[in-house]
């Protein structure tokens, strides 16, 4: 029996998008019209609004059919030509028109050599009719394309169909907005295969065109236009308007019904099914419906066009941003974006005309992205799911399969032979919170801080726990987390007067390639004078993971140090947790720390039997290359809090996950002594069901081709050479390339450097315009892209990189 | 022309869906057959699941057809009976069947008079068809109904069917699970209307019954079979297989490459378009798919069984609940949620057999919950929406229409007449959180506690700035939000190491309900023998909320002794923020304080430049019966915190929102001075998009019923006279109504009394044998509605509160 392409293949297309699918021009309307079934008169429907459009005005009409099949017996943009021009004559007061018909690639198996009729632009009204690919047998196109050799890549149709919208604004050039009208018809039904077998709503998504739907009037026509109505929905489309043939069923009623006041429904009269008949009468008859959904399509048009001009002030007026200086946002400086698809989002930019342009997100928005296009449309059918079947329900004493599922995956995967229990919240920072209270009620059980612990709330704080933390480290902005890090540009009075700082904060050996090698720098007070120089560079990075490095001089050396350290911290206070995050720290500036030194503090903890804390909120999941950072010391927590990635970087969810001996802790007879700590929507389903379905995928090798060696390593994604080249550049201080992680400081001095810096802006602003969307942190720039990106895209962000480094003055002022 | 239903009328008709929908047995596999379209065989795909089922071994089946029209003309139940009577002939070797064939309502239209054909129970195998309600013309079930007379409402069709259940499990009694299979076909496509003019898939959905979906072979088939089956996910149905009649034109490929390994798809042999043909070979040389769809279902149904079996069990190995003590959770003390309708969830429960079970959500799954089932379907389409289009995008400096429009509606609702800036975040602490730091800075410029705010990080902290807030105030689970509460359960060392209280805590007049009257308890130290007594005793609540109370003592009172604490309050630490819940202080124990007192608090510290912040996320978007409770204290904070009920229960999202001058005090020249505070998924898409959505539902009185005089009030929901028997009753000390909130404290001493006391666990487990599903606060608890919940719901969680009091033994003990 014939096979057909694999998900495998499936997936292979649909990623097949470029990471930059051209833009959408705004500079005049653009449709998409889907069918709700396969004939249900979509080719009228495009045919009424182009002779709505060119009959009543003078004015301009593009039809694009980009996929034909049963060519040339079949033709949709024949057949508006050919109608439009009959209708042209019969139509008084007439506007004369002139009207073309191009079909730009055919099968092998299509033996017509006629690829142009008609003439071109020489009349007031003006109609110009595209057919992009046509096949001969009157199949599904991917069977078509299978059979007949034109096979056509889900890229290559959007980039032929980019090229047809760049005809539409060269043409329209100088023309009202109103004056010029595209509509692109798609073949069959909304999720009909297209030539590669991706759904066509998946195919066209990049664009994400308004579109109307052609419903159907027959029996059964409710349910199928509502079905279709919410395929196109569930993948980010806007339908403007919904119009179907009248078949005597009123299946208008409940459609309207369901569409409230959301969206038009609009009735044709019956088409005549004798074949003989012109439809001449029809489309007089449907005049006044098709004007009607022109005014609806047009009105659609502007309000959209009136919207993105007006976000950004809107915005600036009325919204407080996050981590932004309002006086520095200037104008024109707000993005507004329209939409997202994959690792690409979509921004509103004014250039010669108005377009939807996409940037790669190269700052993975706050480091929470991963997934690719394909993947996000399976996210948003299983949070469609998730929140019908659940909303959200209660947690304490309850259980769900969402909750239950993802608690298994945690424990299996980033928690896998160390953690036994799963906690969850909403986000890092509540995730280190708790972590801090399960910490410290281990430590105090531990070391006889609390002998009877029932009925508590009066008990005298003889003891002061600190957290042992390191510089630069950075958990979070709620209150507790601010507390468990060293003082920093975030925890001045200014920012928050409760801060005090309750932790012997390490200044840690810290990881950087420069000048072609991978250096370890050690701060002062370590006592390196004893150590050989030649010990701390290194040719490749893997060989700073190495775990043979146990055994060498600088590992006695971390271990005197720390012991020293601790054995000199007494008095009231105590150090009852370590926390820190493995291997890279993230908003502190992208630090990555001697692995070595962390396993060695891990071990020194353990051995005073004071609890360890991973904080993987930026490194969890894949970030660094493999599933969990600890994996890359060596070392094993006894609690650890995730974040971000684990929904995919679609919704809010954190957990904490902890070991038995932590658990056990808070077991006793007394509510009281349980941990009282929980928000409301604590594993709320739709995000539960979020981290299953991407814990999954990334590390499944058929979702994710990045995925090697029995999913536990993701291949190399930022290019070695590459890398080296932007470590030699004059202008670069410093690298850490990491998994989905590149890094770069910039050099730069006094007010240039730290937090607080504007220095990078200009060198990312040109960035921006290559389609790079990244954020700095003062002089440290980096790109992240997601566990599923191709090496491909990586490089071509890393190429824009380095010609935007050569270009940037900031380093020669 | 024909008017259709209209809106009002559609949402009447699904939300008159009882309370209590029927349960769901599992005693043995029921499942819905739906069609992605009318025509494609849904009738022949249950008669061949009879068939493998009733010949191949002694078992019993029911069919059963909910709406029928074409009667008695067309009638699936009778076709089913017909051929399998005529297959158990043929088929060899023979199991003899009993088939009988039932019609239970006609319509008056239909004149056939013998509803009932064939015979029961006589033969090993046993067919049992069963047509529930039947028109006479050949339409959709809502025009049918319309113009025959037999309107039949959701409910009652629920309720119907939910006999049907009942009958199932008596039959089925003592036979094996898998020799017992029901089907139930439904009408036409997936969403095709149901009798009220409910689409099909809304109509059924409370059950939430696995599903068959008979897929489309035809042209443009692929579409409609993805499109159905995505309307059935995004209700939240499980679909176990798709099955469809071949036309030749391998449909199969594309629908497994979308289904991937989550849904088997099978494919039925052409059926004979001849109408004497008596499709007997058709069912023989089908037999092996059919016999192959049963053993799915099958397998699916025991896989269910067996996973909700576990689940308790495997909550209890891994999860880790907050506000739990794992101790305290016996067996069989875990709630399995199997999913949520509006306001009921359901749960699994093991009885004389399995069932799913509605229960009602009293505590409003932490006080999040709002919609009802109409608005839970909507929210989970736009969710799917915004995943689609949005997914999660970098907020600062950028804005998207979601995070521009909940802005927009927040200040012009919420925050309506004061605050002029939008901060979002992700859940009531962090936005409190927030909130102080705005508040403190804002403090910290008016009195000249910052001079040059330029690079602050080292400055002297040598003030100490500390809130002012009342007593059994609960502002969140962060230790910045705990730092302002005063000392409690939730504070000690035990818990919260680092706790410690930074706030001046009142004592505050509270406000309840006790002996047919409202009262005002005021606390030792106010002076109040000044006081006639008669002064705060009420008859009704109304007369609390009266402004001209101003002019009473009682104001004179609250201010004097209010300006007397502030004027006490002298050293390095100042007052620099007022904090409260107005009117009620949610997890402190739902007590009311005197709405007099508040305004009276908020006045004397606005005269000193001390900022006001109310957290409102208890209280807000309804709670009280009014968007926002400030409106009840005629009062306008500085600063306020939103969440919970904001996304109508669906997905975390928070909002603090705040004045211009507020915002102005963190405009500068450096980014250091921002308010450098901000999670992950800061105005997340998808929180937004459900913010808007159930911010304007809840104020529509088109969605909302229950919404009076002009969207600014909620009508009463709990009927006075119940509340008042209950507040006299001996078991209770005090009740509190108001809103969408009935919440009372038992009368207890001692360990009884508290958070930690367990007093009214058994009241609340009778209760939860009523399908009413509460939590305490100690030997405080309460029933939670949402602001659609309808007074009649509300009147019967009454009088089962009633009913349950009285035989509670507690307060006699």
């Amino acid at each position: 029996m014939f096979r057909f392409l694999s998900r495998r293949l499936h997936r292979r297309n649909l990623s097949s998008t470029p990471s930059h699918p051209p833009s959408l021009p705004l500079s005049h309307p653009i449709y998409l019209i889907w069918g709700s079934n396969t004939g249900v008169g979509k080719t009228l429907v495009s045919a009424g609004i182009a002779a709505a459009t060119l009959l009543s005005s003078p004015s301009q009409f593009h039809y694009l059919k980009p996929l034909q099949t049963g060519f040339p017996a079949d033709s949709d943009s024949r057949f508006v030509f050919n109608k439009l021009r009959q209708l042209s004559v019969l139509r008084s007061p007439r506007i004369p028109l002139s009207a073309s018909h191009r079909v730009l690639n055919v099968s092998p198996a299509v033996t017509e050599t006629k690829p142009f009729g008609g003439e071109e632009g020489v009349a007031p009204s003006e109609l110009l009719c595209k057919t992009l690919y046509a096949w001969e047998e009157a199949v599904s196109p991917h069977l078509a394309a299978e059979r007949e050799g034109l096979v056509v890549k889900d890229s290559v149709v959007l980039e032929t169909l980019g090229e047809c919208f760049e005809d539409v604004v060269e043409r329209g050039a100088g023309k009202e907005r109103s004056q010029v009208l595209c509509v692109v018809e798609t073949a069959g039904g909304v999720a009909s295969p297209g030539p590669s077998g991706s759904l066509q709503c998946d195919l066209y998504r990049p664009f994400r065109i308004p579109a109307v739907l052609v419903g159907d009037g027959r029996l059964g026509g409710i349910s199928g236009t509502i079905s279709a109505y919410e395929s196109l929905t569930l993948r980010g489309y806007d339908v403007v308007a919904v119009v179907f043939e009248d078949h005597g069923l009123l299946n208008e009623g409940p459609l309207m019904s369901y569409m409230g006041n959301k969206v038009p429904v609009l009735v044709l009269p019956p088409i005549p099914k004798d074949p003989s008949n012109d439809l001449m009468d029809w489309f007089e008859s449907s005049h006044c419906i098709f004007s009607n959904l022109k005014e609806i399509m047009l009105s659609a048009y502007f309000e959209r066009i009136k919207k993105l001009h007006n976000m950004a002030r809107e915005a600036r007026d009325i919204i407080w941003w996050p981590f932004t200086q309002h006086k520095l946002v200037h104008d024109g400086g707000v993005t507004v974006i329209d939409s997202r698809c994959g690792g690409n989002f979509s921004i509103f930019k004014v250039q010669k005309t108005e377009v939807i342009a996409p940037q790669f997100d190269a700052c993975a928005s706050w480091w929470t992205q991963g997934p690719d296009a394909i993947m996000q449309t399976e996210l948003a059918r299983e949070m469609g799911y998730a929140a019908a079947r659940f909303g959200h329900v209660m947690f304490p004493e309850n259980v769900h399969e969402p909750a239950l599922h993802c608690a298994e995956l945690l424990l299996q995967g980033v928690g896998k032979g160390w953690a036994s229990r799963t906690y969850f919240s909403d986000n890092g920072s509540t995730a280190i919170e708790i972590a801090l209270k399960m910490a410290f009620r281990k430590f105090s059980v531990d070391h006889g801080l609390i002998m009877n612990c029932h009925e508590d709330i009066t008990t005298e704080r003889s003891t002061e726990l600190m957290v042992l933390a390191l510089q630069r480290s950075y958990h979070g902005d709620t209150l507790g987390a601010m507390e468990a890090q060293a003082p920093s540009s975030y925890t001045g009075f200014l920012q928050q007067p409760w801060y005090t700082g309750r932790g012997l904060f390490l200044d840690p050996p810290s990881v950087f390639m420069h000048n072609n090698t991978w250096n370890i720098s050690i701060p002062e007070g370590y006592h390196q004078e004893s150590l050989k120089s030649e010990s701390i560079t290194f040719v490749s990075c893997d060989e700073i993971f190495d775990k043979g490095r146990d055994k060498s001089e600088l590992a006695t050396v971390y271990s005197s140090y720390i012991s020293k350290l601790l054995s000199g911290f007494r008095g009231s206070s105590r150090v009852g947790a370590l926390i820190m995050e493995p291997v890279i720290q993230g908003a502190g500036g992208m630090h990555m720390v001697d692995p070595l030194f962390q396993r060695v503090l891990v071990n020194e903890c353990r051995s005073r039997k004071i609890p360890v804390i991973f904080d993987e909120v930026f490194t969890g999941f894949w970030r660094l290359g493999v599933e969990t950072a600890a994996e890359l010391i060596h070392s094993e927590p006894d609690i650890a809090c995730f974040s971000k990635l684990m929904t995919g970087g679609i919704i809010p969810l954190a957990a904490t996950l902890a070991t038995d001996a932590v658990f056990d802790s808070f077991i006793g007879d007394s509510k009281l002594k349980a941990l009282l700590h929980g928000h409301s929507y604590s594993a709320h389903a739709m995000g539960c069901t979020a981290a299953v379905k991407s814990i999954q995928w990334f590390k499944d090798p058929c979702s994710n081709p990045n995925v090697t060696s029995e999913g536990r390593l993701l291949r190399k994604l930022w290019d070695d050479k590459m890398v080296r080249r932007i470590a030699s550049h004059p202008a670069v201080q410093r690298v850490v390339a990491l998994g989905t992680l590149c890094a770069l400081e910039l050099k730069a001095e006094g007010n240039s450097s730290g937090y607080g810096s504007l220095y990078a802006r200009p060198l990312l602003e040109k960035l921006r315009e290559d389609g790079v969307y990244m954020r700095p942190l003062g002089n440290v720039i980096y790109l992240l892209c997601g566990p599923c990106t191709s090496p491909e895209v990586c490089n071509q962000l890393l190429v824009k990189l380095h010609r935007r480094l050569e270009e940037f003055e900031g380093y020669k002022n």
